[in-house]
């Protein structure tokens, strides 16, 4: 049983398919494509028409301008995960995938397998995604003639794609029960929802996580709004409110440091979170910042889930601070800031800098962690409880 | 007995003092001017040699550039105080003091006395010290003639100025305690503070409050380091960045995000950070994110100070969120950021932006506060342990 066969069983279980889907076609038998940019739907990333590239979204130019690119080598695929051209662990996952099949149709050897493996990896340390997907491309190939592999490294690529898309459907749905029981309880008032970082479309292949059960529940009208911190240094809160504005949801732009603010005076129901990895104990590994949105949520009495789909989830792990690579980026990233066509410095070139792009939030923080499977505690028992396999 | 005598006995009593200092002279005694920029002392706010404006020095240029501007009316003064040309707590009610003896020197009225303190007065909501400068001008002219109100005023804003130098000396040696004792646990160890925001000399007249301390202990030659959040959406972060590179002392910046990562894992040996209001039952009304990084402090076992002269005290308010005005600024603050001669967009224009000034950290979550008369528990009755003339 593969990993894509058993999550697609497991949704299908759920009830959350149309009746007659296949397992492979299961995504585009709900939605063919969430991401809606001016109206036209598309995925993130995709392969290009004529099976020899990958196309991207480059998200170093957005929220200001959109703009597809459309990557030839695996090496380009490497600098566009370092560089975050792409980012968001399911993204980056999805990514890798691709760009481990431009290396088989470069060179499909046994030593171009290990070197795409290798160089893909290196990209960045933290989101368990990429190891995921790299080894599962790895086994994909491995036990075929290379001849053959380049045309297994797409099927599989694909798939990854497909199976990522329908994850992010289940967890949107699973998600939707805890917005639904926040509106039942106080129907008369808006949901307002918190996020950090982007765990939207743009992050994954499609459909997002975290935002998932928000765009479900908006798509069934339910009155929603979402704060939207801005999160410094990349400022992908600028990716989270492109998205929605994309989607007509209402929401408000807030730096870092308001989220605890708005927290204490009541002005915030429910926090989701995203995750670049969880361990087997249910600690949240993300995006540097949300320890403190978690810390404001748990002394407010606010519920806060990380939205995750299985392959974040790192069972090697067993918790604690200790075994997730927290990845330091350049300083620069914090001293200097963006805008649509130029870029101004807000620190001195000399100015000592620190840059740590992830923080550990302790499982004992964490509501709850959605994913294709349903809504279990942050714990290993609940977890287990979703993933019985995993168990003993 | 005025409130400067009071803290000038105080202080002496304190044996802070150099023998024979007189209390009017108290500040000159001891350091002369901290605010040293390119290695040439000088305050953050003076009158002009004319004694007919005030000279600040422009804080929206820094770090980039140095400026300093003069002002002549004290409609200038208002302005400066909204647009943060000056900022900080108490460099806020010494502008105003400033201010208002402009405003004596244009017309010594007693309407004009009403319309220098309401237009001052709403200049920013929040800070305590506005309203106790603008309160104690009005005092020191309303009970003699016009024609001498301009010569009171001036008398009066100087010595709030030399008042506010001598209060953060006398905050910086109470601090200094606190730092000795984390250097006596651990000597071979450097001392890690984190501080939000900017209380160093540029927030006062001179010498800081919530950095006094640490610039007293770097003079002691005790090993220092500062993580300096760099405080979104004004990132006066940069300008404590500036000042501590200025005294030489060894700084990191970090993104607001990361304070609780730092703590997590046991790089932060204490917090201090100023305020901008404190009530009765010692809850710390500072710049947004404070309470934030109060949260991860708690939660790592890592004290949290708030250093506070006394006028930043609001005796009025017994505790509790609702008593303390938070000021809401301009979403452009949000939206755009400026570098040393350019600015640039985050968000686009109609992204909707929400952007509070200041958040209040709850007294349980504050280990002390440090003021001009000794280190108190943040409490009532620690308040009132060294104030006990507020009792009853």
């Amino acid at each position: 049983v593969s990993a894509s066969t058993s999550v697609s069983r497991s949704l299908r279980a759920a009830g959350q398919f149309r009746p007659g889907c296949s397992v492979a076609s299961a995504a585009k038998c709900w939605y063919p494509s969430r991401v809606k940019v001016d109206g036209t739907h598309r995925r993130t990333i995709a392969a290009s028409p004529d099976g020899r590239a990958v196309d991207i979204i480059d998200q170093r130019r957005l929220p200001h301008h959109f703009v597809i690119e459309r990557l030839t080598t695996m090496l380009d695929v490497a600098r566009a995960i370092r560089e975050m051209w792409v980012r968001g662990a399911p993204l980056i996952g999805a990514a890798a995938a691709h760009g481990f099949h431009l290396a088989m149709l470069e060179d499909p050897s046994d030593a171009s397998v290990e070197r795409a493996h290798r160089e893909l990896l290196a990209t960045r340390p933290t989101a368990n995604n990429l190891r995921w997907a790299l080894d599962d491309m790895r086994q994909s190939v491995l036990g075929i003639p290379p001849d053959r592999r380049a045309a297994a490294a797409a099927r599989r690529a694909n798939a990854i794609g497909d199976e990522d898309v329908a994850i992010n459907q289940a967890i949107g749905r699973h998600g939707l029960k805890l917005l639904s029981e926040v509106h039942r309880k106080n129907p008369s008032k808006r949901i307002d929802i918190l996020t950090h970082c982007n765990a939207g479309w743009l992050a994954t292949v499609d459909f997002g996580t975290a935002l998932a059960p928000g765009y479900i529940a908006h798509d069934a009208g339910l009155p929603l709004h979402v704060w939207v911190a801005e999160t410094r240094p990349r400022v992908q809160g600028a990716l989270t409110a492109w998205e929605l504005a994309q989607e007509g949801i209402p929401h408000t732009v807030i730096v870092d440091n308001a989220g605890g603010h708005l927290m204490q005076r009541g002005r915030v129901d429910l926090c989701i979170v995203g995750a670049d990895r969880v361990t087997s104990a249910g600690d949240v590994c993300n995006k540097i910042g949300t320890y403190l949105k978690a810390l404001a949520a748990k002394d407010n009495g606010i519920p806060l889930y990380a939205a995750v789909p299985y392959p974040t989830i790192d069972w090697t792990l067993d918790g604690g601070l200790d075994g997730i690579p927290i990845e330091e980026r350049d300083p620069e990233e914090v001293r200097t800031v963006h805008g649509a066509d130029q870029s101004v410095r807000l620190f001195p070139p000399g100015s000592p800098v620190a840059n740590y792009g992830f923080d550990v939030t302790p499982a004992r923080l964490v509501s709850g962690i959605i994913t294709e499977r349903g809504v279990c505690r942050a714990s290993r028992e609940g977890l287990l409880s979703l993933y019985p396999e995993r168990g003993g």
